[in-house]
């Protein structure tokens, strides 16, 4: 049973990931002691792919919760359902995933109440378990388990951080964006547009992403390189490509706005 | 099963609408690629009719939710309903839309709490999935779905706005008032007045929205003006019409009030 | 079935009212259109009355709901109840009015919470449906159903103020106090006191409504008035009577009771 | 059936009530009317005795709820409830009341939720009806159903004040502690003391009233005079029971415990 | 099976208490005319043994309820629970005392919500009844029945106080602490200790009992001493026992810690 | 039945712990007595170790809850459930303690509502029993049942904190970070590095803790160094793995963490 749940979880196909620096080594470092593992950096730049990559590497199946601040214990732990013979317990995907031994990803986990957070520590201490109060069962992590979590250090803010008795049961990794080389090859190979094209996008996130902290709250993405250079793939014009997926969807600020359209013209000619 | 869902939600009849600029194609592109796209602009300029437009010539389903504040990830997701076996699964209108390949269109997204916005997530990005946590289900999109939000950047204050993790997984496109000529058009035809008419009452609106920011908070709407004509049409004299659908909806403020009133004698005579 | 539903909220007998200007001419012509309307003005004026005269007048259905903050987006459009064979919807009086082609006249609609006010979103542009989310349906409007909207400008404050993209849905009119003869009128016939005694009760409710914003929040409602005639018509002594119903209800402050006992001193001596 | 509701909440026996004014005239004439009324007081002067009063006068039944800021509109209307064949409804105190024509009194209603308070509109004008929403019934009040609610002026603040259109609704009533010897009357009477010792308690209270917001928030109540009796009546030195009974429920503050206990000690000397 | 129920509260053994003045002699008269009490002072004084001991001396039974801030009317009152035949109600333990006779000691009841307190006020005047709105029913309170809360006046503040309406209703007895004999008396017996070790605990209460509104929150309890005692009659060193139950559990400020150590050395010598 | 269970909740292996002073012999002290404890101090610094080595020193079940601020008074006490023939009582954690005699261990206690708190009232003083008052029941604790909780007093702040007459029911013992010596010979066993590393590892956390106030909120714990021994201990270059375990995970801020890696090069050179 947990096996067929599990092979549901696995990644099938390789995703496509370019290794920065060392980071895949100490993540393999970091599992073989099924250390918990904190990722830290700006969106979109692929803490969620590595994770992906991981998984797919190490053959464990990855289950994946995007956190939010009405998330409750029970959304990860499992609850009761009313069922025709009564009540049914259902495991939520932390339990699930300490059951079969998958990567349990808990992404932007510092969105969530303070009651998810706290759930998660036996799971990351010697007891390695999770106590289903509700249920009066104690579950014993599989062997193979591991809890990885992300977290943007930017939207930290004085109300919404991490307690430090939950920082402290991880060990932690930073990301940032890939550099220019292989970004602009990640985004002439999604996209689908040559190299030039591709350069000259990344040209355009690098001038963008020094405005942070200086009118734009984060920088472009590589995801949003990857839109630009589709819409360009698409027939658009480069001009009108760039506006509608690397400046519109950043900022409402109109110096900010012509900032951005300025840094466009210089690689794009109308 | 699911084609006749489809078909239910297909927009049978060409709605009415006039492209502005190119963005018939631009949204072309995005959807091609499926592209999630988010559509900036004010109050009642036309971005659901675009929408509806756009989905009648993709010819896709269009599934459209009004978000608000007090709507949860369950009522875009689905719940569990008691039923006389127990419980049964009923998918919410993100989940029919990503199944049955509709657009699903989410108006005025930033009303949303940010479990809505968590919630699109995994379907925004390579995944194009939806995890059902609570029924353990992972939906993959239908090849055809696509994801589309609004957002009134009049309304976006520090309290409410879109994190940048859910800004920079969208294209964006800006839209505005249709231009005077256009509009008029649309007023004569959507209120069945005359062209003389349909353009003093264009006029009217163009003095107001000179006047957004500078004591009124959104200028007159298209919409409005169709309202005027309207009135009009139905034998209602002008200054009577204008004052219950261009004066009275807008504003409180007895200054505002008699600005606009004077905006309104400037093209009717008493 | 919807016919007998229709008939219990039929408005049996014509309900007393004396036109004031040409209000019952322009909502009329909204209603030939199914235009949404908005009416405004202070409480106690006659709104509600308007709309049950109008509901008559045209022989619709009128389903009133008094709305408040804490009523919900399913106590307006309707829930799943609980059966002995699982779960039975039930149509909320939205819902309900929207079926039948009644007016549906939500009552200080600035109440409620938001998620109310975008519910009525889709039946006040040209889709005139209501998604049923939960169930799952998309219910078409009547042919014959409008939606009616009162606010009292008075009570709207920074926090609680409709949006403009609802506003902008509306034709909007505004009520006030009828004039002083029509006035008499009303007090003499429903409270069945002379003439001569409405007169003087509507003398005293014009000066207190002088005092609205000096001292008063509102100023004194024509139903005040009746109360008042009501009273003397039992044989109560008038100083008496008007203490009980146009003083002691409106305010605790003792210098505006003595402004406004003075008032009363004036027309009725004891 | 609703004959024996209604009998099971007749007041049986006289309620022992002076009359202090025209109070008890008042009353019939708006009773006469179906007037809604409101009584305003303080703690203790009286107001929930001489509703019950007029109600055993009246050979009405009264059906009391004592408002406060958690009860729900539901806890007011009724409500569905898990049945072995599903639902049923049970209606709440204010639709019994409707039901049944008794006196429904409403115990400082200020106290109460603005849900609570906008519930009873459509029972206190023309329409002397209650919807019930959630079962789709409209409920027409029973022709010698009253609504009365009470209020105490002291508490109000500009968070908790009954809305202008809801205050608009009712004639109102002024109460206070009774006069001197009246009150040493009923002391004597309540207590089991002789009229001296009545005399000297009410003397006491004559004290502490003229202390309220000049550090006493409320004076001291007819209740705690009886009180204050009682424990004389069962063999306690008056000093002690006036400690017990006077000053020590009154205030925390030394300053106005000392206040309060030589006042005391004018009157009962150790 | 009232009887059944009673007997289950009974409080079976004497309760060890000393009384300090005439306070059992007060409430025997107060019980005597059923008169509601309330017992004011600080933390761990005595306040609940005094309950007890009383409802021991006059047999009757004592239910116990720990208020808390969440805490509703419905934990007080009672509920209706699911069965297998629909719902069952179930009283809640301020049901229970009323039917049963019993005295229903509400600890700490400054902390209840509002419902709470209101809830009571039936029950604690002449009516002495307590409306189940939710079951229909209306209980009249058993001739035996007494209600008795209790509250610290240190923890009160602006907005935790109990409603003059609701403090009104209670005579009311101060408690302090044991003087020191009597104390003494009490920490030997129920620590197993000597005379002397007993005199020096509470010679040390006292000083720290002058500190508080200094730096303490509040003086060091009886029920600590015992603590003290009990440790060192386990033959702990009375240093490291005075430490673990007078000084740690009282305070994390440093300055406060060093002056209650002080006080400690001053009576034991390491 | 509860001896099956109690068999569940052993500590089957001895846990790892190395007494530091006097802490074994004053919890067994406490523990003859049964008198509740607190354990104080900072995070990781081994106070649940050695709750759970006390719970196998005594031959105790060890039930643990790791409290949050959205736990309720019922997560700890229990719960009706559904069932195919009604409701079924299921227990919670500190009921079941109660029951089988265990050691129940409220982990990070402060971070609970109030209703938790003062649900263990009853359970900490002579009575030593817990009301389920939802069930109707009663519970005498075991004999061998003890409650034990954890407060971290760097966490507490004016809104979060255990009130007096919680604090006042508790022995208290505070922990601190194990000596230099024992701490290495811990890093060194758990994580399989020399004695060597284990100081050095050491050495570098005693420069960190120095800075807690002054900068960090909390120093490095014990758990981290192990954290980096086992990094080393997987072939990870020393300042990689001080890197991820000991400076990423504790700060953003840039000065803090050049300050960190400054300490971890003045022990492990590149």
């Amino acid at each position: 049973m947990s096996e067929k749940i599990a092979e549901q979880y696995k990644v099938k196909t390789e995703p496509f990931y370019r290794p920065v620096s060392n980071e895949v080594e100490l993540y393999q470092a970091a599992y073989a002691r099924r250390m918990p593992v904190m990722l830290k950096g700006p969106t979109g730049c692929g803490k969620s792919r590595f994770v992906e990559y991981m998984a797919w590497k190490l053959g464990r199946p990855l289950i994946t919760v995007a956190c939010n601040e009405d998330m409750t214990a029970s959304d990860l732990v499992g609850r009761f359902l009313l069922d025709k013979d009564g009540t049914k317990w259902q495991d939520g995907p932390l339990t699930t995933a300490a059951r079969i031994g998958a990567i349990c990803y808990l992404d932007e986990v510092v969105e969530a109440r303070q009651d998810t957070t706290v759930v998660i520590h036996p799971l990351t201490d010697h007891r390695r378990s999770l106590p289903l109060d509700k249920k009066g069962e104690l579950v014993e992590a599989h062997k193979d388990f591991q809890l990885v979590i992300s977290y943007n250090p930017g939207y930290q803010s004085l109300m919404k951080d991490l307690k430090q008795s939950t920082k402290q049961r991880f060990g932690a990794m930073n990301f940032d964006y890939p550099d220019a080389v292989l970004e602009a090859e990640i985004v002439a190979k999604e996209a689908g547009v040559d190299a030039d094209i591709a350069k000259k996008l990344v040209q355009i996130a690098h001038r963008a992403r020094n405005l942070k902290g200086h009118g734009l709250d984060e920088g472009i993405s590589t995801r949003l390189l990857v839109y630009a250079g589709q819409m360009i793939a698409e027939g658009v014009e480069p001009l009108a490509a760039c506006q509608m997926t690397l400046v519109t969807p950043l900022t409402d600020d109109p110096d900010m706005r012509e900032t951005l359209e300025a840094a466009v013209h210089t690689f794009f000619v109308s």
